[in-house]
């Protein structure tokens, strides 16, 4: 197990960048059967936990987990470490699922121009993509799935904790997979560095790696996406999270205080109930009826608040067990208090009444808007049934919201002679 | 009319971005109908040229024309601002031709999810978007009458050679248009500021406008892009360009010459025919034959180059009637300069051979790819018949390559009861 300083940190990942670019013709070339036959691949070595490849695996997550628990890991933090056999197994299950699902077309022929000449669109992969985790293990594969099911090669870099049961993942699972799907094992790399230094490495090869997924949220990702907007590198990424919920003045109350609970079954999540507005109206009735609600597991923060409006709990360890409780004056009111103080996640109504929904979701902006449904549906694989890259929040063309491997790829328009169009297949 | 102090343009423009957030929800609301009527108000006010708003249009155009006789301004780009009758008149067909088109449908419906629930993809307005270009009047229209038509607001920056025209078009033209359908004329703003210091304030609101669209190339361009993406604001840009014909082994040799003069028809341009790649076998007899050919209006560079391969001779104003040519070692080799050695804007092959037309179009990842046609396509107008936004050559998933209104939105996911989906028509 090679572990670099961190003063080299730099060419480390440019040298696993250009390794990488180096192998991602093998995957842009393949098939979508061998592509899919390599995932295969990586589920039956995950699903042999105590075998060949298994032990190993195991083996390496107990010393991270042996040493996180020495160095005063808390409990949540390392029960997200951990690896067991049912662990490896639900990875491989999700394996198993990305390697069902079609993939979109490569090609879509947009309309015959003129001089015998035709206009496709192709969709092209984008080359070598970063993916910065934090430290849990499982990661390192649902992450190179999926880029080697967009046919890119990658870049990844988990938290220190998690290096060891990383290496072991890489070196047993997923590039043993690919050699044996016939794809080169290169395309997809793991920095085998510890430290903070190559995760800003990451974000700084423009040439390279023009694109960085960021898993995880709060102040260490903001800061990474802020250091990759500086030097030209695109990232998917949501330091900010957190859900609202509008209970309308014409809510059923059954589904409203059904959707609280929903909305509260995780509290370290982005997309869990983070700020309830209550139409005004109902408010006086409703506060006391709601902290009864969600007591004692759940505090209320009620008004006049010493946070902002939006300030996300999930984010704060020591208070996580709290939501905000705010007046809305109606739908509209709603829909602009979520635009303007949240994070711009997600946002539902609770109501029967067909026009206020209207009017909320089409004031509404963020990446996901919900009628009489939870915002944690706001996940890729709820809403897709495909694994999730990550989620982005922007405010740009592209994508946006939950990101899946069908969105990992460039667009090239491509002209070539109509009477020649199936000599390209 | 206003013109502002450099000093204060920060403030200018942050201002005319609130004024047209705050119109935006009149855009957005509206039905196609009504978006198509305000573009076809714009064309009847283009047209009706030496009447009650043509004649103070030609009368400010007249204006900017001898300030920058006065000032000195070249033939080319004089022409280029110069506005008449007949460019009225053709300003006002392409407003036409985008009124026609249909636009994308704003909601799909994905899939069912369970607990009643339907997922949908919603397609939502940007919001305020920036735009800044060059002294040429037209493309005021163009780009406020785009916005208009994605339901995005806007806020215009154009050269100060061109303020008195762009002020008359949007006083005369785009405003009083806006109105007559009902819509509100706030949303489209343009920057009454003379002076750079606009165009660097424009890309520096990221919590009012997201987007900014650069149009041109070089070096403005470049340093604009460099200054948006410091402040985290996105832009669709092609600070360079410059388009690649490879000739192959298997070339049809008239076709060859047919391209290459067909790529050198305009020499300003940034998908001309810059770097001509000529396979190896075929050099030494074809360089003096297109030498020959591309004589006396258009020089050529041969090897060894006293500059880049990729050199943009449309930005070099002294040498603009210049290619570069350079061997390859087949298709897959001119793939590899073109990637590696231009800007990634279009690239061709030429040839009879199916299987080095597909070697080079899988390996070539720019932005347009070419069979036996010109680069000279890569326009959103030739390749899709609609008005291009810009072109935007970037290696990352979103609008890439010709940009159209079409690009300009944001994806939302919605999740609603399916028994009351109905009730949002």
């Amino acid at each position: 197990m090679a572990v670099a300083d961190e003063q080299d940190v730099n060419e480390v990942v440019a040298a696993a960048a250009r390794a990488a670019r180096a192998a991602t013709g093998s995957l842009a070339a393949a098939p979508a059967k061998t592509i899919d036959e390599a995932l295969r691949g990586m589920a039956r070595r995950l699903a042999d936990a105590h075998g060949r490849s298994g032990g190993p695996i195991l083996a390496a997550n107990a010393a991270d987990v042996a040493a996180a628990e020495a160095g005063g890991m808390s409990g949540g933090l390392l029960d997200r470490l951990r690896l067991d056999e049912a662990r490896l197994a639900a990875m491989a299950e999700q394996l198993n699922i990305l390697a069902d699902v079609e993939p979109e077309p490569a090609r879509r022929t947009v309309r015959e121009l003129g001089g015998g000449l035709v206009l496709q669109e192709w969709r092209r992969p984008v080359g070598v993509i970063g993916a910065n985790y934090e430290a849990r293990p499982n990661v390192t594969v649902d992450v190179a799935s999926q880029l080697v099911k967009s046919q890119n090669g990658g870049v990844l870099r988990t938290g220190s904790a998690a290096l060891a049961s990383a290496i072991a993942l890489m070196d047993e699972v997923v590039a043993p997979a690919l050699a044996e799907a016939g794809l080169d094992p290169a395309a997809v790399q793991l920095i085998r560095a510890r430290g903070r230094g190559s995760a800003e490495a990451l974000v700084a090869q423009p040439g390279l790696i023009p694109l960085v997924i960021l898993r995880g949220s709060g102040e260490s990702t903001r800061s990474l996406a802020e250091k990759a907007a500086l030097q030209g590198v695109r990232t998917l990424a949501h330091a900010d999270g957190g859900g609202v919920l509008y209970v309308d003045a014409a809510a059923d109350l059954d589904k409203a205080f059904a959707l609280i609970t929903a909305g509260l079954d995780r509290l370290g999540v982005c997309n869990r109930l983070n700020l309830l507005l209550i139409h005004r109206d109902r408010y006086d009735d409703l506060v006391p009826r709601v902290t009864d609600a969600v007591a004692p597991r759940v505090a209320v923060s009620l008004p006049p608040h010493d946070h902002p409006l939006g300030y996300e709990w999930a984010l704060d360890s020591a208070r996580e067990a709290t939501i905000t409780i705010a007046p809305a004056g109606g739908p509209l009111d709603a829909a602009r208090i979520a635009n303007d103080e949240t994070s711009g996640l997600a946002a539902g109504i609770v109501t029967e009444d067909a026009a206020a929904a209207r009017e909320f979701l089409s004031a509404y902006a963020g990446t996901g808007a919900f009628w009489n449904a939870t915002t944690r549906l706001l996940d890729g694989f709820k809403l897709l049934n495909v694994p999730e890259t990550g989620i982005n929040i922007d405010r740009v063309p592209g994508p946006r919201g939950p990101v899946t491997f069908r969105d990992l790829s460039l667009r090239q328009y491509t002209v070539v002679p109509a009477d020649r169009l199936a000599d390209l297949d």
